[in-house]
């Protein structure tokens, strides 16, 4: 249930971060830092990360931990962790999807756990949030395998809209602290003021969304945004202060940090 | 249903492949032909053989064609096709199965088809006949994922004893093509006489097993041995001959051919 | 040594192919024949597609044949076998470039003969053929590891301008199969007209490259064309007797068939 | 050259680490840390560890620190880091060293520099110090290669004894930090006492083998044994002041710290 005040504004939202991002002997990012602060977690399926090791300790944590598990299928660029654009037809990613969902999957069910959603990763959260043919080809993938899954998606991508369209839940989602420009798209990670450094900052953008839906650009403009999950990122060296920053302010100014219901 | 005669000996068998062993742009076997003759298949899950799209295609083949469909997952090797033995760790045999198992069940399921078995490929299949906690591991894996999965697995090995043992169903492989030796063992394939290369060979072999419970070993002495399945080789020019030779033959002596029930 | 008549026409020509483009337990093509008909070929390296096994025993079979070994480096991508555009960055194109060419190599060094030339394949092909910053990456690779070795490439792309432009031989690849179009750029392979079947009308198509160093484009049109290699291919029931019929051809009109020199 | 007094014991000694073991995104071990105290490293050639990025880089930070650059071949086997042992044939072991000290001498090639010697990873070190088969094929694929190649390995090893044979020279490996047992074996790594954690004690054991060619082993006894090259460790919290210790105390003890000559 999302809690809703008499202003219809949204009283509540979800802190999601990525998750298991390892790979055999390599560890990547602050998983247990970080899980002190989320509400759910994108599990890495074993293509731009993860292995079947690294996913069943990462499903174990997260079970234990009662925050909301979904799957964050990659491209199969393990080199590349994902973050490279390579030219796949819609019924690649329908493939490749499929693949990593039933494989994460997999460790959730036998941990006794369900599987509420899935994320796609790197260039693939771009491409099917860009390009129609891939984010029909994607949400078709989740719906083949459960159509109970929500979909997590970049607030005003196509691949909400597909989600919407093949009658599947969408979350959609924020970036507390990243910039945003005209038209509600963020703003390029290296040009200027791309990224809010300073947590009340990232806080004040993410309380400005929730309460007037909207988002104010670096143009000076307002853009339309719908913040129902926000992405923390486990990156850098102040990823633990700066999630808990986000997580203590959102709680202290009334809202219910929970996972989409 | 097992159709048994009044003689208590078994009068139906299931016949089955690997299938899908092909990678990206390479073919391997012949899939379309040996699905003429089998009634279940083994599908390679994408780590010693078999892709996404791959997988797609066979599941979709093998559901047409109405026979049972299993995993067959393998070894992390694809460069050695899983037919080198690694030091594998029993907990890393069960997540490497566990993942595989999840892969290929996401396109059964989304095939509208269920899964009925699961079946270790190369050396997985002979470590997991012969080791004790790699058979343990193997069989945990499968359960987590589903009890009511088959498991199949070398007549004789420590697989179908520990499947037993976890309260699994068990499928007891015999091959119709290859001499057993003393303690009904599979003679070494390059030692003489390893490999009947007669059909009729072949075909007599299997009605023994079926009628006796036994098979005559090379030493000349018998061996028990339980014949629910025969595996059949897609390698082999005359592989299609073959197969086509034993099902006409088994069928014609008045055995049933069909999945384990 | 090009053998060149009085009127300045070119009188010979290499004949090239891919080559050990199999994986593993895969095999692909049609080597064997090929290697007849060629006088060039070149070898997978470990990415796209090929092994060490399989390097070895192409590299065997290209020295003892006589032909001139070149390496055929490709995209990090095995499962779409390097025909899928990655975004990679020039610096990783210049990478993965010198990675494999110094692996082919050793082979080649390990068998006692010398490697002539490099060829990029599938999606490097075409984007080392069009992109400038990917085609001085690339030229900057051969050269860094031997400014002897000649570079292969598309006539009229920028990767043949820029081998130029670093002072490396450059060899001006016609495709003798395809139809060409306005700009002397190859048909898209699934229009109309874009394959030529027939090895008669190869044939006059490469000896009129020979002839004027113009092709008749779909068009109705010329386009200047440098014809010095040519491109067969193995995929295709008919590979081998294209091969041969091409071949005797332009040897029958006194064209020399030899390696660039 | 080797410094050696007047009692014929060596002065002089060899710091080698394992160097340049990252891939992609993942970073491992202290490679700038340990870089101040070695004297030669084994950089990963992209099968164990390492990729075309990771080891472009590790070849640029090595020649710049003046140290020795040597190839670390491993097992096909990232997810395992090449610490499992695989089944490999000794052909394959030949194919898979000769495809990887190709690939690294590349960049040491274009560096402008020069490939000193070979050390195999992880099982691939273990095969070749105990298998003889393994430790032939290893040797011929260096030698192959290039004769001028130093082969590193275990002292007492197969490996070195096989490396002699084919006329190579040979570099013996001791382990400072390491509990040895009778016959100069190390101790199994998780046994009680395998472990020197104290860097005093890493210097006097090592001083020890330079001094006497023997050490003292877990029993009481003595093991002959030859101290060329001693394997620092990047792992670890403290590596870098282990490192920094045994280095300091070697010189302190007017011990040379210089590649093998």
């Amino acid at each position: 249930m999302i809690h809703t005040g008499n202003d219809g504004i949204s009283r509540s939202i979800d802190l999601n971060c990525d998750f298991g991002e390892g790979y055999g002997a390599y560890t990547f990012g602050q998983d247990e830092t970080l899980l002190n602060y989320v509400t759910s977690v994108n599990i890495a399926c074993g293509f731009h990360a993860g292995d079947p090791h690294t996913i069943r300790e990462a499903v174990s944590r997260a079970v234990q931990a009662g925050v909301a598990v979904g799957a964050h299928p990659g491209l199969p660029d393990r080199l590349g962790f994902g973050r490279r654009e390579i030219a796949l037809s819609p019924s690649e990613v329908y493939e490749i999807t499929l693949y990593q969902i039933g494989a994460l999957d997999a460790f959730v069910r036998a941990s006794g756990s369900k599987l509420k959603h899935v994320k796609p990763h790197g260039a693939l959260y771009h491409m099917a949030g860009g390009q129609a043919s891939i984010a029909e080809a994607f949400v078709q993938a989740v719906r083949a395998y459960d159509s109970q899954l929500k979909i997590y998606g970049q607030s005003g991508s196509l691949l909400l809209a597909e989600a919407q369209k093949q009658g599947l839940s969408k979350v959609s989602e924020v970036f507390a602290d990243r910039a945003y420009i005209r038209g509600g798209q963020l703003a390029p990670r290296r040009s200027p003021g791309a990224v809010l450094s300073s947590p009340e900052a990232a806080l004040q953008q993410t309380l400005y969304m929730l309460k007037h839906n909207k988002v104010r650009t670096l143009e000076g403009e307002e853009a339309a945004i719908t913040a129902e999950t926000v992405c923390l990122h486990g990156d850098g060296e102040h990823a633990g202060q700066f999630a808990a920053a986000l997580r203590n302010g959102l709680a202290g100014a009334g809202i219910v940090l929970q996972p989409p219901s």
